[in-house]
């Protein structure tokens, strides 16, 4: 029987084929079109319809596939295991939205997202702008409300912005009223920059959402904040979410609405690392928008977030 | 029965996925391992050992799938046809070479494409540097020399370069000595740039090649060069051979050795849609380097010049 | 009396300022809210909203306004005129667009659009994505069909894409349906690149446009298709649509949907020079995306096109 | 009466257009022609012919400008206000310098912020090379000597460079001599990289310059070094003056002479705000070079420093 | 004895140092202090004070030389000779200009290259701005005018630009007035794009310059001009000089004040051919400016046109 | 006797010619054929064909040498010293390689290095890829094994990639086995991201290497490490080994092989100064791919670690 040709080999087989090379899939996992079988799923959410400043994070799920192709190994140095191999995951391609039509795409979002968790496996997704999070709340939280660890420059709790109910600094406003989001579990870590008005934080705060900003981030440190973070989630059912505007401009700079002052990627890849252990029902990294960045440095970090927040979740599964 | 997620769904139905999502295959074909039941398969070929300037054409068949994949619709213009209905195609992933062993990478790009040749099918490749054109034609011209219609500003034949007898400036001498390359039926199209010494294109002509320069082009004009190829090459097995830096630099500055005073994309459209009829046998796409042109209008290109050798190479199934 | 500080003293009076330097308007001009006493109102289109590619068109309008502030000086060098001597134009800035929702972002434009006709001017737009050109029409012709010469890759006279009615692909089919572009004295120059099907031309050819192909166009030459264009829209109103992508992406690669082997900036300029005299009712420079070319070489030729534009525009009021 | 068309709307209103679009101004603040009732001035100086390496600082108050239109709403997180609230302020365009002629630059420069002390307002510039410092500072400090918060990788205090007495690396040294600068009232923080001589730093430390080395930055820590600086500077009048160079290049690449190894965004952001409360007579923020980071990190950055400096100025009107 | 280590081995030597590597000179000549001994000596011009739009071009020099070395081989195509063979030549390296004093540049331009004319050598400059033209026509045509051929976008014969007499915009008047140049030998090849005002080429015509626009160069072809260009200079001494402004953009975007609808490279290598055996006293290649092409496109087309006209210079030494 | 024209001038005296300008040498050092009569000889290996990922090294010392040149003058802040002041340096220019032959390149790089070693002198090396670094210790340890100070994201201990035993991911395994490297003198810093198995750092631990990882830097901090080094290397010959990657991408994106979580060029600086008084034999900087950031941040900081490597290795003349 002939040999493959052209195989890829898997996340753990790198020297079948150099890592600049062959067909590109998350991780050089498996790309196949269901998540039965599997214990996470990870999908592109190629949707920026929700943005309104800079876009192109349509296009984030691309490269941030390719980055993680070309430079993601399978074994994590702190963890001290391949995620991939104590758990079944996946590369389930991307969601097929329609890209002029937001309510068209978030409906296609959250049926796509229901079908994974339908399956039993646990989303791990890629965006798309913030709004993306919403329609994958909506899978995930369908039975029950949960809480949510937060890395963002931003609270995206508004109300409406261009008087229209979802984009992308809405998402979690919107999913608190749904009743997705226990905002009493959720924190915010990282909110920076300027605002709009005085009351841009009010309904975050005035929900129960526990808000870190930045100042109060770096009087804590970062070991301060993940058992915060740990303290305010608890051990129910939690959503990771990390915006990749979360981190200082020097680290992402490919991403709509960047804002100066924020951690570094290390920072990131500690909290994350600090999180393991808790019941993680799904995460997103959103917000790369590589023609913003067109180097690539950007969606090579958004990778490298990617990999914490696979680990975290694999370890769900033991 | 579940619906697959994340399906790309081919080249006949780009609405089911938007054009800059999905796993990328070239022109949205699916990726198959071996070449069993096809006509045609294309494979990346990501080798660039033989660059003696700028490297970085390794790099070559992630950009160009990439592209083809967003901008290649599958219905060609002048043709009238998709290529895609009338033949058998996929994409069979890259030839998994060895990126720090020359004589190794030369052994399974054979190997790779014999296997295509032993299937049936004719292999449209995409570079990787031009010596990746040396193991191709080992592969596909092994029982009998084949004619070529080489479209270059260089004629890649010299001897040694560095006292080397690999490298991208010697496949084509190599392939006239194995007896690979009939070179009374080939001929060289745009051939220019500052030379080494005076002989640099004595072996070419010695030889036989029909040596074009491109004074010789730009006198003829597209149609007199088109029915000269078709005179030169004839009615026997040839093979088409595109190095991208046949084109003027403005088209495609992407490549390790670009030469000013080209001819444009419309040009090298128009002749390649010259040779239909032909009794072609292969054809390859060549020296796209991503790092030199980072935002990819020189992949864009090349996945346009693929499209136009998948059509003719598609006709010859008829 | 003091005189003012940073003054940029119009289109006339570069020396006032240096080029690169002082708040940017289009051409120089100065910026006022109203078209009330104006012959051309110059405004910024910053919608993608329709793009089912690549997007980013929304950054058109400010990086078109910035080159032409820099690089383009009042006098035409052919018509021996300045265009802004012989009629009264400014830059409105721009429409006030709603970046996430389409059909508010398709009002605001037309609702825009009309209080410029309504003032007794012609409006200059700049894009955005094609679908602008839409609520454009409906503004201009409302009263009654006009012509167009309209010069692109892509004849935008699909019926749906992604289901939808309205994206980039389909204005003209939605302005001949509304009553709004009369098809007969339409003419499409330019039309190239890989389609979806045998189809996609048949609704364009059957409503009576004349489509010129690429093929065409380098058969009968610049001088032939502007005789053509002249006889096709003939003495009626007529509207002028200059999509970027109409040129070869060698000179335009900043555009979501490029299509290789288009003609030069040279023949366009020779084109639309050779529209002077016809009875003009408005015009747009469309699909120039910033983030897709950042060091700004697309703008800039927009720009130039835009000045084209503008020189045939005020030749309509003498 | 009819409603203005393309209104920008103020930093108050952001929403009545996207931040991408519109005519751009500082912070979408009014453009007017002079400082008349302003307690504010914002002006550009777009002059870099004091540049002895890299160039291209002439281009800074453009991407500057669009930088802080796009990106920085009006609300400050800290100092939880508008500074457009608490003062009047507006957008004076550029000052109208001669590209090729240092001196008469130099003299306009001077002039136009003459008018703006005259007005009664306080100017806050954007450079333009360091160079454009002096002539705002012979404006601001015409009656009685200034002290200054200097952010810098360098000292500024050289004799001459080239043999000529006016370029980017003397500003400072020139107006201790004028006796516009309080030498012992000067604190230079993150004076850092390779130097010509031992000589570098000895006049600025004996003429009385209190040099905070990057060492001693890093030694001391934020609150410290701001509590120095409050200390040096008392309770007189003071300039600042924030060389975008002071930043680590990775913050801050687009600039003409770069050192590694600054401080942070964050950094410089605590430091600023640790200045309210003192008596600032004027502020600039210089040396940002576009075209030596196209993609415009650098300039956002700039603009955010830009708003910190605004939002200490503002405070003086309190 | 020991041998030389890290020698580059000069032109004809390109394999015993790849061409990417080693000390950069212009065509890997040697570098010598001065030009006893040569007939052409090469030199860069790094200065750009005379730009009045965009600048950088004092970079010019440095990006032409490493693309020279890179991508120049020494043998000609079509002269069918390596003019390093029948000529001596050398790199001077870059004239010592003072970046911030245009005055004292000038002075050194001059000095420089009269010191080359002395030691009976020819000069062949790289630019810089245009100005440094005049410094070099009065070192070269100190003891009689001289004609030119001058291929560019403008005539840069102003008389003034900001009140100044010496910029880009005019050395050529400067050069008229100063009895350097004799118009009536002088031709103009390819000057197009907006302009100031009707008077732009007055004084260009009223002096006698054969001014070709680009529609004349269109009509005639590049045949005839060459031909019209050898009837304007006749026998007598003949300067070229060669703004990189005169291509299209497409082919050369790195230039400060580009104009589109440009003739290609191919066009001027044909042109300056065509110029052989005239009795060439200089020439130059200016208006390269690397940070507005930070990828090297259009230094490795100066770098192109370059080689052309050392091969026409070299022709004069036969 | 006429003066030099064009001389550079070496590093002491900057002002003769402005820093963008003149031919380019290493920190401005004279460039001369052999190590005779110097203490460091500074040299480029443009070699990558040990890169197993993404390529592009082989420009590295083009690039490096250009930065050092425009932007490091010559005296040191904190050691306050000029180090070309205590020693002779000089630039040697590049090891003339063959980039597409291994073994040939290993051969002719030790060649190289071993004549400097004969000539007295100690090599100062910048990369090409990591795989350089067997064939200088090769030449600079081939009487006695070296301890070495390793600055990196990876120990380059594999045993073979792709069966192949050198590549940039094996050298030190290569060294220790040919007794070069004595690994219990041996310390690596900044050791992290994804890996292949629990085995990639077995080797370099059961050979003794102490190996601190990104994880036990940020706990001890730099001053805590620098102690360690001195303590592991002793007082025994060192070689100085800096992979640029050891550095965070924010800094350093243009390498082969990335990893996020770095330390700071800050960091690395107080980290190499903390070496001075070591009996170092030797350093390298590698990894610089010019390609990956054209803008050449990447190798501006290779210039500055440069130049601190090059003040320690002064020292050590003293």
């Amino acid at each position: 029987m002939d040999e493959p040709q052209g195989a890829d080999s898997g996340p753990d087989n790198l020297l079948a084929m150099p890592r600049f090379a062959g067909i590109t899939t998350f991780f050089r996992l498996p790309h196949q079109p269901s998540a039965e079988g599997l214990d996470v799923a990870i999908a592109g959410v190629p949707f920026d319809g929700g943005m309104t400043n800079k876009n192109g994070a349509r296009h984030g799920p691309r490269q941030v596939r390719e980055m993680s192709h070309a430079h993601i190994r399978p074994f994590h140095p702190t963890s001290e295991r391949s995620p991939f191999r104590i758990c079944r995951a996946a590369d389930l391609g991307d969601v097929p939205i329609n890209p002029i039509n937001q309510a068209d795409s978030l409906a296609r979002i959250e049926a796509f997202m229901a079908r994974i968790v339908a399956a039993g496996a646990k989303p791990l997704s890629v965006g798309g702008d913030h709004l993306v999070s919403l329609p994958i709340l909506r899978a995930v939280a369908r039975e029950r409300p949960v809480g949510m660890v937060h890395f963002d420059a931003h609270s995206d709790t508004y109300d409406t912005v261009f008087d229209d109910p979802y984009d992308n600094g809405t998402p979690f406003r919107r999913a608190i009223e749904e009743g997705l989001l226990a905002p009493e579990r959720t924190i915010q870590i990282g909110i920076r920059g300027s605002q709009y008005s005085a009351d841009d934080l009010t309904f975050a705060r005035q929900s129960g959402i526990r808000v870190v900003t930045i100042d109060e981030y770096f009087e804590l440190g970062n070991q301060a904040v993940v058992a915060l973070a740990r303290r305010v989630v608890g051990d129910g059912p939690v959503y990771l979410s990390f915006d990749v505007d979360a981190l200082d401009p020097a680290y992402a700079p490919g991403t709509g609405a960047p804002e100066v002052g924020g951690y570094s990627v290390r920072d990131a890849q500690v909290m994350i690392r600090g999180l393991r252990g808790l019941d993680v029902v799904g995460a997103d990294m959103v917000e790369v928008a590589p023609p913003l960045d067109p180097l690539g440095g950007t969606a090579r970090v958004g990778a490298n977030i990617l990999f914490e927040l696979m680990d975290v979740l694999a370890e769900t599964v033991l």
